[in-house]
């Protein structure tokens, strides 16, 4: 039995977070393994019941359950607050820290039906398969910051810092998931110019000889920029930095067609936790229009990392691959010539085809 | 009279550059103004000369000029220097700390006859015409930094650091650009998460009542770089920090065709430094392969920004669309059914056209 913490969230994160539950059920009908599921309030809605976008007693939940599954979380209502008490930073942020979740990883997959709603040109997206292996509890985002008056108006700075031991941790799993893939991972830093850089670039240069089947190559972060653009299929395991990661991850998410495609896991504490890449959508929350796949493939997510149940993480993403190839579509994929459904419509399709 | 320092560096640096020179004596021979050229050494050509990337008499030629016209810098034969070592690093950097050069000007545009040439899609480049305005002697590049060992290991920081002053001066920059131009500013930070954006946004917010004509926009650097892949016509001006800056234009070079076409401007101080995005491209170099437009873009600016010959600029952009028009490509840009020209013929067919 998996204890499974579920937290729909704002904006349409009540709409996909049950699609995601329902399939996962449907796995656990067919395996024979529980899943029990239980609801907890995160983000703007935790705010307005609870005066905290992570209430103490949705953090419990969180770390006594097997997995977390998120929905997302923000919205207009909450954008009057300073942008730091905001539901995304004000909830995700110390999650993350609390929980421990030092990688954050984020597939671009291209599902080739859907090369038409890719910006970019069809041979360029072909062949898209790419994760991005983002360091979560550091860098940037965490270092000594400070904001202060000075005589001639303010100073203010974050500070990018690391340790060999957390760039090891952080290598050590791009290397193993590049070992479980197509053995080529590029480490992205600014070592021409940072000092941190530095030390991320021998920190992982220092690992290669215990992963010897994985081509090692390092790329600076500007360059990985235009290559995501250039030619993302060169591409199979990139590891980078908090900030960096950020960037990288969210420009690699609009390549293969629509951010509603795109799962994430964050992993390695006790208890990690799946979420779609995309945001909470609230112009069109409550209308079923909102597309549940990216929920969905982020369960396929918690199926492969948190229950090592690769074969049905697998069977999840055929699933949602046929009901494609079969010309299904959510408002945010739609082309003409294909058939609109709607959020619990297209969940539907996902389990039927399971 | 204008004094012109000229620096072709390494690669392709040398024969990109002269084509540059000979536009600019066209343009003086038209508007009857005079450019006096003077050729020094930068890169890894002076590291071999004279054991620095910067050598001092190569600075001092800078700061007697009236503007610097620079090729590109690097090459595999000096990447076994440690990466802060390399002409690119040794070079740039401080040309810019010296030169007192704190923005980065990089326009984006779309020339019609090159939508072949782009990853995106036709109707996703269409209309492309931006410029990002990148803080450059800031930010993460140059705040305190240090490596140092520990008990377990080593740690490693960055800092990005501003003051008040230093954003301002960027910030009304940007404003003066946006004025110029379409009139909408879109300042880029990660203030949700990182303090001196916190500071960043306050501060270009401040100077918005001197700039009522322009509309300003703030946005999160994440979700700029997917911005910039689904709609970049959306743009007008981009102001940002150093190393978002790094990160957002070398995407933003990629998505109108060519990095073969783009040039850039350093500004702020009292001389300006011109040059093209792309690198030195050795795998090219002697060949007569290369595309000399951005460098000759790149002369454009300088007649715009330190010469105030804003006919002049507006002169040679138009020479360039026209020889493109007709259907003149060098390799990087070519497709079948346009007529493929060497570095030195497209320079003279772009003189025909001025
Ligand atoms: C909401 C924000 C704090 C968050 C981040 O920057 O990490 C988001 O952009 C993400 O990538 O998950
Ligand atoms: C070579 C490097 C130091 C430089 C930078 O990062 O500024 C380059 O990438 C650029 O953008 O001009």
């Amino acid at each position: 039995m998996y204890k499974i913490a579920v937290l729909p969230g704002d904006g349409i994160g009540p709409e996909i977070v049950p699609e995601a539950v329902k399939v996962l059920e449907v796995v656990g009908r067919r395996t024979g393994i529980e899943f029990q599921f239980t609801e907890a309030l995160v983000g703007g809605v935790a705010i307005d019941a609870r005066g905290q976008a992570l209430p103490p007693e949705t953090l419990d939940l969180c770390r006594q359950s097997d997995a977390v599954l998120l929905g997302a979380v923000g919205g207009p209502k909450w954008d009057a607050l300073p942008p730091e008490e905001r539901p995304e930073t004000a909830a995700l942020l110390p999650l993350r820290k609390e929980l421990g979740l030092y990688a954050n990883l984020r597939p671009a997959y291209l599902f080739e039906p859907l090369a038409e709603a890719s910006p970019l040109k069809r041979e360029i997206v072909a062949g898209t398969d790419l994760i991005i292996v983002r360091e979560l509890t550091g860098g940037l985002y965490f270092g000594p910051k400070k904001r202060e008056k000075t005589d001639t108006g303010e100073v203010a700075y974050d500070t990018m810092l690391y340790s060999t031991a957390e760039i090891e941790r952080i290598a050590r799993l791009a290397f193993e998931i590049a070992r479980s893939r197509r053995c080529h991972l590029t480490s992205v830093d600014k070592a021409n110019v940072l000092t941190s850089s530095r030390l991320w670039r021998d920190t992982v240069e220092s690992l290669k000889g215990e992963f010897p089947e994985v081509t090692l190559e390092h790329m600076y972060v500007d360059n990985c920029a235009m290559q995501l653009v250039r030619r993302p299929a060169q591409f199979d395991v990139i590891v980078t930095e908090n900030t960096f990661g950020d960037i990288l991850s969210d420009q690699a998410s609009v390549l293969t067609g629509s951010i509603g495609m795109l799962p994430s896991a964050s992993i390695g504490g006790q208890v990690a936790l799946y979420e779609p890449v995309h945001g909470s959508a609230p112009d069109i929350a409550g209308q079923q229009k909102a597309n549940p796949l990216a929920t969905i493939l982020s369960a396929a997510m918690m199926l492969k990392y948190s229950f090592k149940m690769d074969g049905a993480a697998a069977a999840v993403e055929a699933a949602v691959g046929r009901v494609l190839a079969q010309g299904y579509r959510t408002a945010d994929i739609y082309v003409p010539g294909t058939s609109l459904v709607g959020t619990a419509e297209m969940g539907a399709l996902v389990r039927r085809e399971l």
